[in-house]
């Protein structure tokens, strides 16, 4: 069985009671620092051991500082586990400190249906008319090598220094390869594009997360989701950044939020 | 001084190195349940007595088990104590079982001012000419006799019977008698309104909260608040409840979500 390059970069191996260890490969990381999303999804599969659960259903994590290709720990403390959901909390540290707080709780995803869906997916055209985010010639390439992010046209603009004005971004997502997405993926998906700042034509340009909640709704089915990330607030130095996940089945299997900070000076 | 109710119905002691405690007071409660706010705003006060910090920047709870009036302990980690922002986690526990999970990131909220806003304060006719939410004659009063709210006529029609249709409560929030609202009562605003799904004309009725998560975006004037929460989302046994809180100078005080469960049956 060929193990996906995603789920080989956040595998987790239990090394202690409450204690996980993984190792974050070259290549998942944008000039230097590992992306977010691959750091949260290392905490989820420890605490989705540690819970022994199926899905994360809302996880919260919070970002301390920057990750580097290399070993890191996670620490799980299981705060209630109940009979539908179990409540855990974990931190993920490298050898010199804490990368990421995360809060979460876990549970079986079932599909009993859909009551009220106000809301639709982005409407984006085809994949392949929409604007491949590449990776560069560097080598090992970055995080836009490790994963597909394609573009909606009007919304890849920044790319080449002419942002649309709004605070938004479009796109589909996939891992490369063919390699199927689990509800852990997802947490990735919620945090792989590029940030909503970028289109903006506002002052504000690096804006480094502080805190990603990511509620799953859904498991999702194979292939391409269609992602919407929009900000209506920057005011006293942050900003927050909604996203939607869509799957190809045309259902919500993510909502997300996250709360970034907008760089003084 | 006068200590304000509000105040003294969430104050903590310090009594071990990292432990609180405080005493949820009769009257907070909805039901015999405590309002989930207000356990929230313990945690946060003995995180923000823990940390040093002034206030709550990012703040995620996640409900474990309902509270009762009586002696609760909050016992706090600090994950990283940074050169503006501080992180740490508590867990509130009542005599028998944890009953709240709190990951937090705290500061110091300052005013630099705002870049973009791209929405506007609930709609809201004068406080005098929304409807009071009021307490019932039981005694002491239970949580709706501790907070003011009043609803938008529009959106008070569940009270008699007759929801809106919408899933939507907009209204004003504020404490009794003159006392002021600190960012740690903006978490309390955020958790004090009657659910969205009340007006929604569906088949779904008691939504326990799962998660909640609060930006707090400034310090709010005093007086009253403007409030408004939606629903866009009630898929496979979830719905999320987005707040906005806006202060009397009209700025967004506070965005917030939270996940609750659609109960099965």
């Amino acid at each position: 069985m060929t193990v996906g390059s995603f789920a080989s970069a956040t595998g987790v191996v239990q090394v202690g009671e409450h204690r996980w260890k993984g190792d974050v490969p070259p290549g998942w990381d944008i000039a230097g620092n590992t992306n977010g999303g691959v750091l949260a999804c290392i905490a989820a599969r420890a605490l989705l051991e540690a819970t022994g659960r199926g899905d994360p259903v809302t996880l919260t994590a919070h970002y301390l500082a920057p990750g580097r290709p290399g070993p890191v720990e996670v620490d799980v403390e299981v705060v209630k586990a109940g009979r539908r959901f179990t409540t855990a909390t974990a931190v993920l540290r490298d050898a010199s400190r804490p990368l990421l707080s995360v809060l979460g709780t876990f549970g079986e995803l079932e599909d009993p249906g859909s009551v009220l869906v106000d809301g639709d997916p982005p409407d984006l055209p085809d994949p392949e008319s929409c604007v491949l985010v590449p990776a560069t010639e560097t080598f090992p390439p970055p995080f836009m090598g490790r994963v597909e992010l394609r573009l909606h046209p009007d919304d890849a603009g920044f790319m080449s220094g002419q942002g649309s004005g709004r605070p938004l971004v479009r796109g589909w997502f996939r891992l490369l390869d063919g390699e199927p997405i689990d509800t852990v993926g997802l947490l990735l998906a919620s945090d792989a594009f590029p940030p909503t700042i970028f289109n903006a034509r506002l002052p504000v340009a690096w804006t480094p997360t502080l805190e990603l909640t990511v509620h799953v709704r859904a498991r999702p089915t194979p292939g391409w989701l269609a992602c919407r990330f929009s900000t209506r607030f920057i005011t006293n130095g942050f900003l927050e950044e909604d996203g939607e996940v869509w799957d190809g089945d045309g259902r919500l299997v993510v909502q997300s939020r996250q709360l970034a900070l907008v760089p003084r000076g």
